[in-house]
């Protein structure tokens, strides 16, 4: 088929321009007469890549100086070791908010380095909504709190950023970065896995507060520690060239689209149409409170489970990809990305609301 | 300039027939309406992609079913931490061969986990040899031996695989993965970061005999636990997936060449002739001992190391590009990987050539 809508969770669609310029440089990158993917790490030329990657992240997500932007190989799930390993320190332990199955990833890992707590739980609404900070039993020695901004799975997304005061802040942006404007410098240390709104998998971009650096445990290995990496500029060993090039394609792209205030709009819109239909449409429900509904991640059921492969068996036929939802949820997601295109969203509607006239 | 001859030590040149066929691929996955680095891992597409290349794998490299391998993120640097944390289990330490600057830095990193047991050193020959095996002082308790069968940097090579008895043997091969014949049953693990002779940066192939699998200490990170890597065919977390396609495509094209047989006949061929041709030309020189040197890596130097400088630029006129040495060894190096074709090691020899006559 032509180019689908793609709305995998991740990695995700990415946009089209970006895998056109891609495709364009494949076997010789500007004339150097070769791929990026050939070039020597230390090359006048991948440096010029990496800084331009960096200097374009830092612009777009308004990073500054105080802050290290390191681009290290794996995902969120090798920084869930990561984090705790740099940022315990001599602390006993570290706070933890539990809205969903990514936050409790991150606790698991977190609890074989230290004493977690976990401060809220979206247990009690089933999470489908986010603990009110009023209500958290956070600790003033904790080493840092860590809180999942956008679960992926579940579809709920932070409306606040959370208090902290002396605490550093940690969160796992990964499936919500870039999507629309941060003040980063309420946090200690944000991350994200590449592959939702970044580029390819492999890669994970971590931004951290340079004062939180140094103080990694004896045992942490030497590619997991964030000084270590922040004073190489993520060149101690190899690194992830190729996704680091298409990351810096995607920033580039992202600044042609109007920057995170874009996307921000962009997304608010797209996100506000399919909610919207969702709820003026008996046939379709998502149960994420209002407030905390994701802009990035839209789950919905069909009024009728027996229905769901012919739903997705009809989309696929539309080429509007990847629709059903995650093994532990069921019915279907949404996943709407920067890259996802306000006319995919537009397709997706009218797609669903034919199905609900026609099977409802 | 079109395509040059790329000597990089790594990141390397990849076959063209590759990157023609990832550029025709990238928009559009045969048919599927997405680009590889745009698909679920878990999708049909994707998991035959994976398959299809652990697959080609085995049959290449003659990896049986007693071994578990492993596509993880990383490069070998990580595996130097990830080693001893898996297979140090209960023992004290493991035994070190040193050959160079990769064998140092895996020593030093293994050292931070156990007791490193230094059995040999290359340093009472300026690392210009490997050491004969009936000196070295290995100890029947030895958790596993390490050692590194191609120093990139130096460009000695081993001519001969260790025998350990009943100590498992594991091996560095980043530098050598698939260039010639190999009997994998003799070890108990090697492992290969891909930018080389197997892929893009960013991705490390693991190969573990299983009865090594479940030792890992309780400090490992979860995302560096053989067996919980293996458990999860290498899903356990997103993997780098646009690499894992990458990997599978040069494997799917070394079986066009012949697999490791047709690899092997023609990087010795590729070696030898330069060889002979430093070895003829007094004006060229290359300190190690014949027995030694390496198939992939081909350090040397000019009789004058005022006209380097010269000839790195004469050469990337030519389209003879990433000639120079490492900053650690100085003068000139020569990379021929898989992918390097005897043809750009003929237009070196005549460049070197004419150099010398009109310079030397």
């Amino acid at each position: 088929m032509s180019r689908a809508y793609n709305f995998c969770a991740g990695p995700a669609t990415l946009p089209e321009a970006v895998l056109k310029q891609a495709r364009e440089e494949m076997l010789d990158w500007r004339g150097s007469g070769m791929s990026v993917m050939e070039m020597s790490h230390r090359s006048d030329e991948f440096v010029e890549i990496a800084e331009t990657a960096e200097r374009d992240f830092r612009d777009l997500a308004g990073v500054s100086d105080d802050y290290a932007v390191l681009f290290m190989q794996g995902g969120a799930s090798s920084q869930f070791a990561t984090i705790p390993l740099n940022l315990l320190g001599e602390k006993a332990g570290a706070d933890y908010v539990n809205t969903g199955i990514w936050s409790k990833k991150a606790i698991a890992e977190a609890s074989r380095y230290g004493e977690v707590n976990v401060v809220a739980s979206g247990a009690d609404s089933n999470f489908t909504s986010i603990p009110d900070q009023s209500t958290w039993n956070t600790r003033a020695d904790a080493a840092y709190l860590h809180y999942t901004p956008n679960e992926t799975i579940g579809g709920v997304e932070f409306d606040f950023i959370p208090e902290t005061g002396d605490v550093p802040l940690v969160a796992d942006f990964s499936s919500s970065i870039l999507s629309r404007p941060l003040d980063v410098s309420r946090f200690g240390l944000i991350y994200a896995g590449a592959q939702k709104n970044i580029g390819p998998s492999g890669l994970v971009v971590v931004v951290v507060r340079k004062d939180l650096l140094g103080k990694a445990r004896d045992i942490t290995p030497t590619m997991m520690n964030y000084q270590v990496i922040a004073d190489n500029g993520s060149m101690y060993n190899t690194p992830a060239t190729y996704s680091w090039y298409l990351a810096g394609l995607v920033f580039q792209w992202l600044k042609t689209q109007g920057g995170v205030e874009g996307m921000g709009q962009l997304n608010e819109r797209k996100a506000r149409k399919l909610y919207d239909f969702i709820d003026r449409c008996d046939f379709y429900a998502n149960p994420i409170e209002a407030r905390c509904r994701s802009w990035m991640n839209v789950p919905f059921t069909l009024a009728d489970d027996a229905l769901n492969g012919a739903f997705l068996k009809g989309a696929d036929e539309r080429g509007l990809l990847n629709l059903k939802g995650h093994r532990s949820v069921g019915g279907m997601r949404a996943s709407i990305y920067n890259a996802l295109p306000e006319a995919g969203v537009d397709a997706l509607i009218d797609y669903m609301a034919n199905f609900a006239e026609e099977r409802g």
